[in-house]
C-alpha cells in the first residue's frame, strides 16, 4: 500500500462539496409540488404543523445553488434535533451503481447493498483538466488525453477510480449545470476513452466534478451517456459532484467511499474521503496527543 | 499507525447492517399516512403514476425488519433507476452530532456539515458485554466493567471511539427494539460511565449495536439519556444501529465513520467501515493483481 515510500493514509483530504440545503421553519418557502401539495393537504386536515405528535413539517425547498437538493425539516423535541432531508439516491456528491443503468440492471451484485466492500477504498489516478475545461465548457476527455497522462505519471491501475480534475466545483449558481437551451454544457469523456478505461485498463469506476459522469452533452453521444454505459455495463461505478481534486496528487491518494446501504439501491449520496501522505498524521493511537473534542 | 507490528489498513470489514427496505410497484403497500396521503392526492388529482414527468410513485412502505426505515420509490426513465429513499437523519446506522442534542446545541462545528474531516477516521476499543447482554436486556455498562477491559487492553485512547458489543445487531424484527409497555429494553452505559469516558478517556465518540447511544430505558436516568447528554455536550459523537462488532478485535481497528453533509444536519445515515489488520490485503495498487468487476 505504499509508493515510492509514501505512506497513503498519513492524511486526509475531503473530497465531498455538496451541502444539502434546506430553509427551516419557511412553510411558505415550499415550492415544489409535492411540498404544496402536502402543506395543502395539512391545511385541508385542519391539523397545524405543531399537532402532528410530535412531527412538525417546516418545508420543502430547492435549494438556491443545486439543481437537485431537496429536503424536509422536521423536529422532534424540545431536547433533541432531527431532520428529514430528502433527495434522490443521485443527489448531491453521490455514487453510481451498475443497477443504476439499463446496461448493468442484470449484472450480479449490482446494487450499492450487494457491492463488494473492499471496492469501497480504492487508489485513484487523478487527470487534471483544469485548464482545457476553462478553455471549452464541452472539453471531452479521449484516449489521447490519458495516454499522455499515462506517459508521465505510469501505467493506470486496476483496479483504480480515475478522477477527471475540472474545477468545476469551483463554480457555483447557474455556472454549475451551464444550462443552455440545448441542454447542459459541462466536459466529461467521449465514448471511446471510456470504452477504453474499462476493457483496457480495468477500472474500478470513473468520477467527475459535474453533475453526472457523462458529458453535458452526452445525450448525443454514441451510445448516449456513454460512462454510464461502459462502466456499469462492466459493473463498474461512478462518482459525481466531486471537489478539493485539486488538493489530490496525480497519484497515490486513496479513495473510501462507502455508499449508504439502501436495498437495491441504484447509488447514493455519501460523504468521500481521500487518503493522502504524508502531511497529517492521523489521530490517536499516540495516547495523549490528541483528543476527541471539536475544536 | 501500527500497533503491536499490526498494519490496521489491512483489511477491511463492515461495520453497517441496516438495508434500508422498501417495496417495489406496491402502491398497495403506502399504509403509513403520508404513503396514504400522497395516494389519494394523485388518485384526487386524475394523475397516474405513469404520467408524473417521468416521476412514477411507486409506494412508501416500512419495512418488516427495522422500526425507522421508510423509504419512497421512484424510476425516472427506461434508461435509468433512481429511487428517492426517505429517512431521517437518525434512520438506521447513523452517527449522531452534537447539535442534536439540548447539550451540544451551541457548541461551535457542532453539525455534519462542520465537524471535522480528521473525525471521521478514528481508532476504536471494542468492549464485549454479549454475554451480558444476553443475560440482561437491561444491561448496564459502568466504569468498572471499562477498568477491568483496560487491564486487560490498556488505557482507552483519547480520541477513540468506544464501540459496545452486546451482539444486539442478531436480533431481529420485535426483538431488536424489544418494546414493552414501559419502553424499550435494550442494553447501554449507565450515567457515570459516560460522563467518565468523555471527561476522564476524551473518547471521540461512544457506538452501540442498538437503536440510540442510550440504554432502552434511559429516559428515567440521571440525567435523562446520559451517553447523549455528555457525548454531545462535549462535542463528541455516537454511532448506533453497528453490526458485525464480533469481527473487531479490542483494539486495532480504525472506524471510518463519514456522515453526509447534511448543512447543519444533527446527523446522518453512513456507510461505516473498519479496517482490520493483517488478513485481507487492500486491493489494486499490486497491478495487474486485481480487478474493478462487481464479482
Amino acid at each position: 500500500m505504499t509508493r515510492g515510500g509514501r505512506r497513503p493514509y498519513d492524511g486526509v483530504v475531503m473530497t465531498t462539496p455538496v451541502t444539502v440545503p434546506y430553509a427551516r421553519y419557511s412553510i411558505e418557502s415550499a415550492h415544489w409540488w409535492i411540498g404544496r401539495a402536502l402543506a395543502a393537504l395539512l391545511a385541508a386536515s385542519g391539523l397545524d404543523r405543531t399537532d402532528l405528535d410530535g412531527f412538525s413539517l417546516a418545508s420543502f425547498t430547492v435549494g438556491p445553488d443545486t439543481a437537485i437538493g431537496l429536503t424536509q425539516h422536521f423536529r422532534l423535541s424540545p431536547r433533541w434535533l432531527d431532520h428529514v432531508p430528502m433527495g434522490g439516491e443521485h443527489t448531491g456528491t453521490h455514487f453510481d451503481a451498475p443497477i443504476h443503468w439499463v446496461t448493468g440492471r442484470h449484472l450480479p451484485d449490482n446494487a450499492v447493498d450487494t457491492l463488494p466492500t473492499r471496492h469501497m477504498v480504492a487508489p485513484a489516478c487523478v487527470i487534471d483538466c483544469a485548464a482545457e475545461a476553462a478553455a471549452d465548457a464541452d472539453f471531452l476527455l479521449t484516449v489521447a488525453h490519458v495516454e499522455a497522462w499515462e506517459k508521465t505519471n505510469g501505467r493506470i491501475d486496476a483496479g483504480a477510480w480515475v478522477l477527471l480534475r475540472t474545477d468545476w466545483a469551483k463554480r457555483t449558481g447557474r455556472a454549475f449545470a451551464n444550462l443552455g437551451d440545448d441542454g447542459p454544457h459541462t466536459p466529461g469523456p467521449d465514448a471511446e476513452v471510456m470504452r477504453w478505461l474499462v476493457a483496457e485498463r480495468g477500472i474500478l469506476g470513473f468520477g467527475t466534478e459535474t453533475i453526472g459522469t457523462d458529458a453535458g452533452q452526452a445525450a448525443h453521444f454514441t451510445p448516449p451517456y456513454p460512462a454510464h454505459h461502459y462502466l456499469h455495463g462492466a459493473g463498474r461505478y461512478g462518482l459525481q459532484c466531486l471537489a478539493n481534486l485539486d488538493r489530490l496528487p496525480p497519484r497515490g491518494a486513496v479513495i473510501i467511499a462507502a455508499p449508504l446501504k439502501i436495498l437495491q439501491g441504484s447509488g447514493s449520496p455519501l460523504r468521500i474521503l481521500a487518503l493522502v501522505g504524508p502531511k497529517v498524521a492521523l489521530h490517536s493511537q499516540d495516547a495523549g496527543k490528541t483528543s476527541g473534542t471539536s475544536t
